[in-house]
Formats: C-alpha cells, sequence, structure tokens
C-alpha cells in the first residue's frame, strides 16, 4: 500500500562540526546531498549546459527563476506540457524563487504594495501582477519541489525602519504564501521561508521567530547576495544561524564565490545558488583549485595544460587551457559550454570536499586547506 | 617491422549501385566510411558541439579552414601546441581546405597573381600572402590527413575565357602543391587536387586529364556551392564523374543541402562537406525524415514531440519541439547545442543510410523513399 505514497520531503542531519552540518533532503524526486550547491537554470537551462552533464558534476538539484519562466514560455504553458522538470528534461529536484527578486532588479515600472508587486515584463512590455499567492501558484505550475515565499529583499545598507518595515511586510507575504501553498501543492513539495531583516541582529531575529511559528519545511537566509561584503554576511550569518531550526535545512540565497560558500557552510548554511560558475563560464573566467584565472588573457595563449590533468571531468582534463583561450578569443559556442562545465564541476567538489570534511570532522582542515590554495583570507 | 610503419593512405571501393559507390578511405588516423559527410569545424571547433558528441552521431573525419586557423590562432602556434588534431581533442582524420575560397570570400583587398593571393586579414586587417605553397605549408603545420591545393573557384555564370583561364590557373597551382607537398607532407598524409572548370564540359575535361596526370590519391569537384543551383550541379557531375578516377575517392566541396548529397551520391561522389547542418542549427532549423522545420515558428510552441522520437541521438528524442522553440525564442545557448547535435546525426544517419543501400544495391528504392518523405522533386 504504501507503493503509492509519494515519499514526503524530509531532512536529516547525518553529521555536525563545529556549527557546520552534513545531511541529506529526500524528495519524492531524489535525494539532495548537503551542503548543496544548485546551479542555476534561469529560463528552464543550466546555460551552455546539457542536463546529463549538470547531473553528472554532482548536482542534485538545480533552481528555476519564476519570473524569467513566467514570462517566457509562461507557468500556464508549462504546466500544459507537463512540468518544468519534463519540459527541460531534469527529472530531480527543481528549487524555484518567488520571483520577487528578479522582479525587483530586471523588470520595469514597479508598484510594491501590500497586494504585492506590479510590474512590467523586461521581454515584451507585458503587465503583471506578482502576489504572494500568484508566485506560489505559478510555482505549483511549473511542479517544483522546493518552492519559496514572495519576499521583498532590499539592499544593504538600509535604515532600521525601513528595513523593520520590509521584514514584517515580508512575514505577512510568508503567512499568505503558506496558505496559498497549502492550497495549492502536490504531496512531497515544500514551502521554504526567507528571513530579513538587513544586517540588523533584532530585526533578523524577530523575522526568524515569526517565520519559526509557522512551522515550514525549511527556511533561507534572504537579502545577503547583493554585495554587502563577505565579512558583513559572515557577521549575520554568526547571529543568524544559531537560532534557526537544527532540524530544518538552511539556504543562503543568491550565494556565491567559493569563499562565501566554504564561510557559510561553517557557519551552519546548508545549501546554496548562485550565477557565478555559470556566469563567469561564459566570460572565459575558470574557478579552480589554486583560485580563479581568466582564459582570455595572453598568458594562455601557448599554455597547453589542462586546466586540472587529474579532474574526472572532460572540461577540465581533455583541453589545453591555450585551446579554451582560444575559442574565447574566436567568440566560439564551445569555451562557455566547455568552461561553464569546468565551474559547474569545481563548485561540485568543493561540496563534495566540504561534506567529506565535516562527516569526518576535519572541516577546520579542510579549510586550513582552501585558504592556503586559493590565498583567500576571509573564510 | 610494420608496427613501426603507419600505415599508408589508401582507398577501397566495397560496391556500386549504378554511379554510386561504397568504400572505406584508410588513413593513419583511422578509417572513414565513404559517402562520407564531414562536419564542418572552422576555427577548431564544430560550432556549438562536444567533439565527443560530433564523434557519437558517426562522423569519421571533420573539416578545418585554413584561412581561420591561420589568422587565429595561427598555423605555426596550432603546430607548437602540437598540431590541429590535439588542439582541438579530435584525434580521428582531419580534412583542411587550402583556404582560397575563405580569401575570395572574406578576406578584404584581395589581390590575385600568378604566384597567389594577398589579402588582410577580416579579423584585424594584417597583410598575409596565400600561396600554393604557403597553404600546403600552412595545412603541414595543423597536420592535417587530406589536403587540398589552392585554387581559384569563380562563381558559375562566367564566360568561357575567364572560366578556362581560373581553370588553368588552378591546374598551375595543382603542380606547385604536389611539389611543395613532396617537400613538407608526412608519410600518410594525401593532397587532392581541385576540378574547376565552371559549367563548361570540355573545360571539366580539360582540367580532370591534367590533374590526373598528377596521379593525386583523390579529387575534389570544385567551384559547384556557390548558388548555380541543383539541377546544373547535377548536369556538371553527370558530364564529370565519368572520366575521374575509379579507384581514388571523389570529394564534392561544400555541398549540401540533404537532397544535394543524395542526388550527389547517385552520380558517384564520395565525400562532402557543408556548414547547413551546422549553421541551420544554430538558426532554429532542424532537417528531419520529412524535411525541414523551422522550430521558432509558433506553431512548435506547445509541441510536446521530440524531434524523433525513436532516434539514439538524445537531441533528436529527449527534448519537445515546444523546448527547443523556448530555447530559440529566449536565446539561450542549449537551443543551437541541441539542433546542431540533431542536425548533424540526421546526417550521419542520412549517409549511412546511403551507404547501406548502395552495398545493398538498393539505392534507387533509398531515393524513392527519401523524395516521398521529403516532397524533394530533384535528387
Amino acid at each position: 500500500m504504501t507503493d503509492d505514497v509519494a515519499p514526503d520531503f524530509s531532512f536529516a542531519l547525518n553529521a555536525t562540526d563545529g556549527a557546520a552540518r552534513a545531511g541529506v533532503i529526500a524528495t519524492p524526486r531524489g535525494e539532495i546531498r548537503t551542503p548543496a550547491f544548485m546551479p542555476v537554470g534561469t529560463a528552464g537551462t543550466v546555460k551552455a549546459m546539457l542536463v546529463d552533464h549538470v547531473r553528472a558534476t554532482g548536482a542534485d538539484i538545480v533552481l528555476g527563476n519564476t519570473y524569467h519562466l513566467m514570462l517566457r514560455p509562461g507557468a500556464e504553458r508549462v504546466a500544459r506540457l507537463g512540468g518544468l522538470h519534463r519540459f527541460m528534461n531534469w527529472p530531480r529536484p527543481i528549487l524555484t524563487d518567488s520571483g520577487g527578486f528578479q522582479v525587483m532588479s530586471l523588470a520595469q515600472l514597479r508598484k510594491l504594495t501590500e497586494q504585492g508587486v506590479e510590474f512590467q515584463s523586461h521581454i515584451d512590455g507585458s503587465r503583471h501582477m506578482l502576489t504572494p499567492e500568484r508566485s506560489i501558484e505559478i510555482q505549483c505550475l511549473l511542479g517544483s519541489d522546493i518552492q519559496m515565499q514572495l519576499d521583498e529583499c532590499p539592499a544593504i545598507p538600509i535604515e532600521q525602519d525601513k528595513a523593520r518595515a520590509s521584514m514584517e511586510l515580508s512575514v505577512r507575504w510568508a503567512k499568505r504564501s503558506k496558505a496559498a501553498f497549502a492550497d495549492m501543492a502536490a504531496p512531497g513539495q515544500a514551502l521554504f521561508g526567507i528571513v530579513q531583516g538587513a544586517n540588523y541582529e533584532h530585526l533578523r531575529r524577530e523575522s526568524l521567530d515569526a517565520l519559526l511559528a509557522l512551522d515550514l519545511p525549511g527556511y533561507a537566509v534572504g537579502g545577503l547576495a547583493v554585495g554587502e561584503g563577505r565579512e558583513e554576511m559572515f557577521r549575520v550569518l554568526e547571529f543568524t544561524c544559531p537560532h534557526m531550526a537544527a532540524d530544518r535545512p538552511r539556504y543562503l540565497m543568491g550565494v556565491g564565490k567559493p569563499a562565501d560558500i566554504v564561510g557559510a557552510v561553517a557557519r551552519g548554511i546548508d545549501m546554496f545558488d548562485c550565477v557565478a560558475p555559470t556566469r563567469s563560464g561564459r566570460h572565459g573566467q575558470a574557478w579552480t583549485t589554486a583560485g580563479a584565472v581568466n582564459l582570455k588573457n595572453a598568458q594562455f595563449a601557448e599554455d597547453n595544460a589542462p586546466l586540472d590533468p587529474d579532474s574526472d571531468c572532460p572540461a577540465s582534463r581533455d583541453y589545453s587551457k591555450a585551446y579554451l583561450h582560444h575559442l574565447f578569443r574566436a567568440g566560439e559556442y564551445l569555451g562557455p559550454m566547455l568552461l561553464t562545465w569546468h565551474n559547474l564541476h569545481y563548485y561540485q567538489q568543493l561540496m563534495a570536499g566540504l561534506r567529506a570534511a565535516i562527516a569526518n570532522g576535519r572541516l577546520a582542515g579542510f579549510i586550513d586547506g582552501f585558504k592556503r590554495a586559493t590565498g583567500e583570507a576571509i573564510v
């Protein structure tokens, strides 16, 4: 009888090392090993990547952007075509954001009210209204496994009274999101709340307490991916993470570079997403165990060594830096294809290393090695 | 002792069906089953394709463009990096053209003399001189397995006296190419001559007779890829092919669409190259067993069927037309990536079908089926 019942959403914490955690999120579409990095598949594709290769790098879950997908091809269309998993040929877990962050950063003529955000599409100028309820409806039409509440995401620095008003609005939207989700979601799907409050400790705490009262299956830390700096981000995590539910996954939205991720894992974060590996890959930047290098630089024109001869990723192992340099100079598709692949593989190897270090109680040594190899001072 | 000797270049004709031929070209870097389609890898990459997937479609050989590679990254640089095969991670046979055709169509301020062609790079304006000897030198630096003589390639229609003068220049350049090749080439590499003479039967015959006297390991038919029309192209092949050496491969340069290839195979051609499948793929056009379709068209917006559910090519089988439509509308890399892959797979399947039909003496039936399925009248 239980064969017909899809497994529910759950999180198992398997190991801790200081504040760092290693675990597994179970969903009906497969497991997500944490700490997890989620490649960004904005418009239903991880840019310049074949989906089988995304999986082969070690990704358990990808992220889709509600704002982009609602505008093109449209959530109702994706639903008629069988949902986002089928559409993009990715049968494993998908997390969708609420669309709010992209509305604020990409759309035109935005108008924020208690009800939601009215905006014009940056693609065709069409008018749309994104409310907490409509965001959940869209995410259910897409069929994502982890859905995010609509929130307001102000940039830091922000005055305290504005930060409070914004945070309180996001809490009210969380409650409306939960009610809409209860009406519309399928078994095994999960709604995450988003902690706001800028860099004010008491506001973060108030936000978190209000969200914990909603008993959601996961919580995100929002508002830290917009350039406030690594030290300030770590400071916010240090006073926020200890109060987050220990038995729920913690997701740091839109972060980050490798050193951001390593430091946030050490402070108790379980999930990440960021365009850095894919966007950098399209622009010629490779993340390596020795830090970042730009393959467009003339120094690589006759460098016959691959990015990593010992890698099990073909993009890292089978092509010389001179060839990658040539591909970017010539504007060939294959440059972004190979370098995105390499970068995503690097990120997933980093996550695998973090998971193993936490499981073995050796995170401090792992971080020391990371700092030495990359020259990063603040981790 | 013979283990140390690279196998020589050779051609074995295994079957004929009317004028059509099926065989195998052997080279030190592997066999080329004929009739063969060579994907175009202009600047050291088959655009938007991973090289392993090029091979998986069934390609035995790819083409590199001497003009592009001599300008960027430069033939001497490719040689220092170990040659074109290593550079692009393609260990199998490569054919390079002479560079002449691209100089005529892409470069600026061209000046043609008996000595060669002087031109300015379309990339950076630098001045270059391409002679028969320099073309062979470049092709040897690249390390290509099949090299082409420098020729002049006038567009049809052309007056007879101009066509004769041009053809005679190409014959003189063939002789110079052969002498340079004898000095510079490695064992197992082959130089092909190019039959010119526009659409004049007696000029084609004179060109061919002069080239046959050079006893080259293969011969190409040039000047038929520049828009003279399919019927006129077939007419030239019908009076040219019967006089070509039966024991040498015959290469129709720059051709073509599927119906061009089917008709040319029926008239005795063994090798083809064309940008059609790759260029069309980047622009949303799919070649299918039922002809060509453009996936940008609105009719595909909710077409949930793949291009070919029975294909063994993931690009043809695992993604809906609606998804491909979306990728092209959204300008995503994955659209060109998947459609190029599909198109190259379609082309190689077509070649495999032609080879099997010739081997079984059933080419006429194969062509009837092709005409019915695609609606092509002239094949």
